[in-house]
């Protein structure tokens, strides 16, 4: 059986807060080893510098799945600038954002590119200086290699040339690869998707030009593929006046700013319910989960409620027990495709704990679990989900997720006294 | 001046969660008197029943701002099905979801409702059993009345009538109606504002169709629009095969679940950062803010980020302070136009203090101040924005957000103990 990566290890923060809360629990997908340095993004000067410089690493995805290393298992397989320009170009940074966009066609292909961040923790890397600011470190660049459109012989050659020194793509949910490498591969599939997802402005049909090293989707005024179509994007012209064809009928996202042209994010709560008296976990399970595979409840947040009521509103619903106190753990990112898992530990009220699944029918069961049993559970009883339980796990006992899950981490949290006023162990 | 609404008192869920961890801050625009019963939404048997019950209120906005109660202020002015009607038509629930698409014209205008949920404590409400449970309670409704397209002329006669009887529509943010009514609003005008945002799908960039009571648009298969255009919609259809021009070409949408297809929610991180020795707290100000007045930093969650690690980044960019231990504190719906206000508290890193402001150079200042000088601006300082600090203000002293404010909220725990092993106060 593999086992799942362990989650990355809590940040040692030595604060009055850590003391009074305890240490941070850093979940899976989070810890990210990258500065992100977001206010660079729009620079093609430094953008440019970066995509060429020899500390630079490539991740490259293929239908959104990323290339593996190809003999340290865990590991992501990152290439150089030489392996990814045949599919990218020389410099797709080469002009300004303002010129790219001046003579944009959307008729055109462009692999979709994602500036990542740098390493600043690395041997090597970029000094980069702006105006106010110094920059070091390693850059990382995603890149879809996805064979498709103009570039399809480019990328096919180079997965062949990929697999023929042993590298591949990974398969399936990727869950089990090293911490680090987890959370940069979580930026870049998020980032990656988003942009596929949204290549027309929902505002106004029209299609959209990705900006900002991949972090927006602008909705230009111009497109040169309008050229010769013998309408003009202005709803009146005077006869006498020239007509640009390539001008574009007007947008609401060209005036101001609009949360359309941004990446988007789900905010989730997933949460770990306590009876009144302070011994029991209510869990529920899908219908296609194995059996006796159990987890927290967990649904999305929704338009204008704060997580606090998003969590009572959600065991509300799928289980029917009415919560009291919510407090929030910590938080996971879950880049499929776009959630923001928000963890917290809820208290059932006193006379709110009799379970119905008749509201919304989206489990196939829910029950009250003693701490005892989740306790061993989370010792004999936790796996991937496609995986088969540990050694100790005897037929018929409790099933839960692994470590990586942030639902893991929110019952050993609960089991081990986050809810009791003394911690029990 | 006006005092702004104090925020919902917070609920007494007494429990060990609550005794540990103290009472629930419950922010402005939280606390909705409203069971939402989501999964209803669907159900038009239920919308209609819902729609036209003696007990149902309907929240009018023109412009996305809300109707105001003629003679209670701060009180939100709800209107009976019968205002509305000449608007909406007598039953926009009368067919089924699969109904009305069949039949789907895009071009015909149809004025924005939501389905905000149902009033359980009302003293009359209508009563609806489904196959599993029964749901008691006043439905409430949002409906954009808007003067434009095919119900110009209805709407404008609807506001004549409603200005004639002293009704009119609240200008400006509102910020100052009673904590229960803000709530409704913050519902009503984030789903209000999403349907207009996405008129179209941002995965094929043709027109969508808000359905499940507002809280959906979905891309439909046929668009009887496209009768006549001498185009169908499937890529291939032999010779001989009849062509149906209504049939749209394929959208990734219609295949499978996308969020594109459901309303947004942007997660954003507000946080006060506590220095290492845990008396200054870091406060920050923009350029368009009245001189003397700070807040608390925030910013956008960016994709696969864990809210702790998005306060991290953000406070770094704005302001050059690292920060370690991140504990989140409450949360807030924040409606303009799809905020999820995730409210924490960090605590300075001992050699990261050090404040620059040269990354990303969003704020004009940015400063640590005594717990004490806060705690005094807490008493004194505090308006909202366009509004006068209090009579006991001094100028020259630190000016702060109101109490409707998540801000204001982080600050008073923070100065309150939150930080500190004992509480200080």
């Amino acid at each position: 059986m593999p086992q799942p990566a362990n989650p990355e290890p809590a940040p040692d923060f030595d604060s009055m807060l850590s003391r009074k809360f305890g240490p941070e629990v850093a979940n899976y997908f989070s810890g990210s080893p990258l500065n992100r340095v977001g206010f660079l993004r729009h620079d093609h000067t430094f953008l440019s510098q970066a995509l060429r410089h020899p500390s630079t690493q490539f991740l490259l995805c293929k239908d959104l799945q990323p290339l593996l290393h190809a003999t340290q298992p865990g590991r992501l397989g990152f290439v150089k600038h030489a392996v990814v320009e045949p599919v990218m170009g020389e410099d797709p940074y080469a002009s300004t954002e303002a010129d790219i966009m001046a003579v944009w066609n959307s008729t055109t292909y462009t692999p979709q590119m994602i500036f990542l961040g740098i390493d600043e923790k690395a041997a090597e890397g970029l000094r980069y200086k702006n105006k106010k600011n110094t920059y070091s470190g390693a850059p990382y660049f995603a890149v879809d290699v996805t064979p498709r459109a103009s570039v399809k012989a480019a990328c096919e050659k180079l997965i062949e040339g990929l697999e023929a020194k042993g590298l591949g793509f990974a398969t399936g949910r990727v869950m089990d690869i090293e911490a680090h490498d987890a959370a940069i591969y979580a930026e870049a599939r998020q980032l990656l998707d988003w942009n596929a997802r949204n290549p027309f402005c929902a505002q106004c049909g029209q299609p959209t030009l990705s900006v900002n090293g991949g972090f927006k989707r602008t909705c230009p005024p111009k497109d040169l593929a309008r050229a010769g179509s013998g309408t003009a994007g202005t709803l009146s012209t005077t006869a006498a006046a020239p007509v640009d064809e390539t001008e574009r009928p007007p947008c609401a996202t060209r005036k101001g700013v609009s949360n359309v042209s941004f990446p988007r994010t789900d905010p989730t709560v997933i949460m770990a319910v306590a009876n009144h008296a302070g011994d029991k976990l209510l869990l529920g399970r899908q219908k296609r989960w194995p059996p006796h595979w159990y987890s927290t409840l967990a649904g999305f947040a929704e338009p204008a409620e704060s997580i606090e009521e998003a969590v009572r509103r959600e065991v509300y619903e799928e289980a029917g027990v009415y919560v009291g106190r919510v407090v929030i753990h910590s938080t996971q990112p879950w880049p499929y495709p776009a959630n923001l898992m928000i963890g917290a530990v809820g208290q059932a009220t006193p006379e709110g704990e009799r379970i119905d699944l008749g509201n919304d029918p989206e489990l196939d069961d829910a029950k009250w679990f003693d701490f005892g049993e989740v306790r061993e559970a989370l010792r004999v009883g936790t796996s991937g989900l496609g995986e088969e339980a540990g050694p100790e796990y005897k037929e018929g006992g409790l099933r839960l997720p692994p470590s990586t899950a942030i639902a893991h981490q929110l019952m050993v949290s609960v089991v081990n006294g986050f809810v009791s006023a003394q911690p029990k162990m």
